[in-house]
């Protein structure tokens, strides 16, 4: 059931950093991508892999992780993701990528989570850095970053509460609390 | 298998419009959204439901339906979607909205692939004329357009050819044939 992969698709942070990735896993979840909706069937989108231990400390430092908990750096060492794929914007083909990066970020991500895997889709990217670490040509605009591996938290659904919060956070026993919306307060008119 | 379900999620633009659509139904698709991931989880988006013919009938006229099909204007009577969901952007939550909706799009529709239905998410909305019918508040930015119904055309995948066109085309048997690029091309570095 597609509801059960979408429950068990959580954003992940923290990975068994020594179960590897294979190359052919991310060319999997890639296809993925591939054989997803894009405006126009103008299919600008492009993928940068990673899943060596080397390239992987290139991309890390260049990423923002989970921004409500000002008390946490991101993952340790040991902790960190097994891999990346970058989804980049080619300019020579569009100037404006729409909502293409977030259709084939879900479908790469449910692809992860049937494998075993998770992840976590990363908007806040220090572009440039990363840019220049990978010698990224200009062409292509840093859409998201994808990260991912075998995850090594809990993540449990709340509901939103009544004074509207919706910050993620962690409890003492290290299980990542995330409150959603109740489908009531975001289905506006069903008349 | 999330590949099967990705891959018979095609664009489908022609429906068993007699093929009626419950609000239970909608529900079920948008607390698959509800239950997918946010930029910062924030949760900025909204929906607008529409399952009944004259409600249905008020936003057809809104919609553009393959723009590369220029002897096409959209599905006759008959052929319509049986239902709508409307993908709005509160901006009293944010102001800018990512990619949240590309994501939300494609969970809403791998969910109707599982339940024998399909549709096409449509971004070319005539955006005024459809807030005017539906008196959808300025508040709400109309981001996309879920036309949903009981599939009623084949769809085949095909490869991009050497001439780089990715423009879908219909056959003299009214098969959709949609170009995807090979995953060779897309894929920019995999050292």
């Amino acid at each position: 059931m597609i509801r059960d992969l979408i429950l068990k698709n959580r954003s992940y942070r923290r990975f068994y950093q020594e179960v590897s990735i294979e190359f052919a896993t991310l060319r999997e979840l890639v296809d993925l991508a591939r054989l997803s909706a894009s405006a126009g069937n103008v299919q600008p989108l492009k993928y940068i892999l990673s899943c060596n231990p080397k390239k992987n400390a290139l991309i890390f430092p260049h990423l923002a992780w989970a921004g409500y908990l000002k008390d946490w750096p991101g993952p340790c060492e040991g902790e960190r993701p097994s891999a990346y794929i970058i989804i980049v914007g080619d300019t020579e083909i569009g100037q404006s990528f729409g909502c293409d990066h977030g259709i084939v970020a879900q479908s790469i991500l449910l692809g992860a989570t049937e494998k075993g895997l998770g992840g976590c889709m990363i908007g806040s990217i220090q572009r440039e850095g990363l840019r220049e670490v990978l010698k990224i040509p200009e062409r292509y605009k840093i859409l998201l970053v994808l990260a991912l591996g075998r995850p090594r938290e809990t993540v449990v659904i709340e509901t939103v509460g009544p004074n509207g919060d919706i910050k993620y956070w962690r409890d003492s026993e290290g299980v990542h609390h995330v409150p959603k919306r109740p489908l009531n307060d975001i289905i506006l008119d069903e008349s």
